[in-house]
């Protein structure tokens, strides 16, 4: 069994704080800022140039790609780190099409994160082939996996809602059609037992600043499955991605596999970040994690339902049909929301009506839960937040 | 005048070396680690995602930019900080040739640096609408501006021989056929006096791990000059490029300005080393800077020809027509480097046979310049570079 005290440890939660919004930005690994800082001062200080070749920066887009694909499921060899999530759904979606060049749409859900959808939407304007970006609601993606879709972009768990959708059987019903599919995994990497591989995706996007605990703007991954790998022609073709990038050829040719999925220089302090962060998953079973993942979700739910019957759960009942956060609605979810920061129980709020709380098992446990519930049984009972000053708007929630 | 007794003190320099590769990758500064540090335990730690507003990151991609845009010469408000510089050419070139739509040529050159070249070719096949990377002689870029270009796609300072283009000359020829200009400042931003707002540049975009010392993988800029700012259609539609990005809207809508040129995720730690780098700009006449530059180069150009007739000077001999580096070609030239590496004049080689120096004023004055040159003679005059272990070819160089 995992020994999620140890890793509770690992993570610097400040006092009195119950910490929901891992799901948004995970907390601080204790042991990163040395991390960071020997990059800077030890590799970056001293090794200059050189670090390149002599600290391993070079290899560490495809070497910390392997340690987040072992989260997520996925094949050694077949993820790479790199720019943010947005450029990775750019990357995935234009190669997604070029395997399907005589269909035009893509189906997407409307629980989908926008910013995918934006992405979507400037890469049809560019292709400018008459490309459809279908959205249709997350219920109604299975059957609309017609023969017309070239490929499905889906967030397996909703931003808002929790709702997680079956990767398998979409996957399934996509390949079906002759579709193919790419997953964004933004609210599932270190929140469930990834099984991209078993589950036969296409592609898949992720960012790793949220249940990896990566850092503010942490890089993003992309994963290409081996029979595409050496097939798909990279859209951003940048050096980094080419098959021999110091040889400066004036022409690009694309790199081995999943390489070609880098773009320019990677963000090496990002990265020495990231890996102290994923030193606290080395002891962690992903599927005792998604067990205990559904045991906090689901007492938090029982719990609040019990005690705060103004709240509406938003989030599905069935803790298999969900990723590892609970959201409720209520009318005044942002003032409430923010009652409840001010009162250390920190989620957040989410357009128009949803307070939004996630369980990272990595630092969350059945203590935090039940204080959590306390305090917003007080605030949603007692109305605490009814205050002018929980209502004034700041400019990201 | 500027002190620059005073930069070269913010910056870590091992023992011994002289750093001529700052041209590859600046040097720490040294109040570097304390600063990403405070954005990991203070802000990370302490704040978790509240940090996005209590401590400004959500605003660095602009503010960044606006001290950015001080050292190039740009208009406030009208430089973003963000992804790598290979992502910020493919949002440049893309918003130019939909500003063209009736011309199909890209004129770049073959002294351009290769990610460049690589990643316009991946924009011309996704874009499917004939597009012509044309690629000429540096010397020759002036005449081949002509009616059917659309844009040029000019790195101001040669990678290999720090050749620099005359910027206005060619804005100013490409406005008069109609044509756009983007800029590639990668070795011009902190290496001279940048000028683009006077030379009516259109576009430019740069890194900020050079002569700025961001940092490995520090992020990139991107600059779009006013008239075009809000007319630009952004290819890379990402949510923070929104004009309401926590609107969660399902369609795009492109932000104001400079802001729609944003993508992903701002990444914080890159951004927090960065700024402790600017810091050491804050007293620097970008005039003064030029100066020091030409002098420092100059007085290297001359004792070096003098002292190694072996040495075949690769750089223009006019300093004026130069960025902030001084090339050598030598056939021998990468187990030449190799030997002076060894010696603590760490410089770098670029294929097939170019010996590469680079000098920024804050770090590098004439007592190092004179050092670097006793070694130099030493080197190429006993022949110190002819050894097996010098011949052997890092991953990187």
């Amino acid at each position: 069994m995992t020994d999620f005290a140890a890793t509770k440890a690992m993570f610097h939660i400040p006092d009195g704080m119950i910490y929901l919004d891992g799901n948004s930005l995970g907390p601080l690994p204790k042991a990163a800022p040395a991390r960071v800082a020997k990059a800077m001062t030890e590799e970056w200080g001293e090794m200059l140039i050189t670090g390149w070749n002599k600290a391993g920066w070079m290899a560490k887009a495809t070497e910390v790609g392997d340690r987040v694909a072992k989260l997520i499921g996925a094949e050694a060899g077949h993820v790479v780190m790199g720019d943010t999530l947005s450029i990775k759904v750019y990357q995935a979606l234009a190669s997604a099409l070029e395997l399907r060049p005589e269909r035009r749409v893509i189906l997407s859900d409307s629980g989908n994160f926008p910013s995918d959808l934006y992405m979507a939407e400037g890469l049809i304007k560019s292709l400018g082939q008459g490309h459809e970006l279908r959205i249709v609601a997350p219920e109604e993606v299975e059957e609309n996996i017609t023969e017309d879709v070239a490929v499905t972009l889906i967030t397996e768990v909703d931003y808002r809602t929790g709702r997680l959708h079956d990767m398998k059987a979409l996957t399934a019903k996509a390949h079906s059609v002759g579709a193919l599919t790419i997953w964004d995994l933004a609210h599932t990497a270190g929140a469930t037992d990834g099984k991209l591989s078993e589950a036969r995706a296409d592609f898949a996007v992720g960012c790793t600043y949220k249940y990896l605990n990566g850092g503010p703007g942490a890089p993003a991954f992309i994963y290409v499955a081996p029979q595409h790998a050496n097939l798909v022609r990279p859209a951003l073709s940048g050096w980094l991605g080419h098959d021999a990038p110091f040889a400066f050829d004036l022409s690009y040719r694309a790199g081995a596999g999943i390489e070609r999925m880098r773009v320019g220089t990677p963000p090496i302090l990002a990265l020495a970040s990231l890996e102290a962060a994923l030193d606290a998953w080395a002891t962690v079973d992903m599927s005792d994690l998604r067990t205990r993942s559904q045991e906090l979700t689901q007492l938090f739910l029982e719990e609040v339902e019990r005690r705060c019957p103004m709240l509406t759960l938003a989030s599905p009942r069935d803790a298999a049909a969900r990723g590892s956060q609970i959201s409720f609605s209520f009318e005044q979810g942002y003032a409430a929301m923010q009652a409840l920061i001010a009162r250390g129980v920190i989620g957040d709020f989410r357009a128009p009506d949803i307070m939004r709380f996630g369980f990272t098992p990595l630092f969350i446990d059945e203590v935090d839960v039940l204080r959590a519930c306390d305090v917003i049984e007080e605030v949603m009972t007692g109305k605490l937040w009814d205050k002018p000053e929980y209502h004034a708007r700041a400019a990201v929630t």
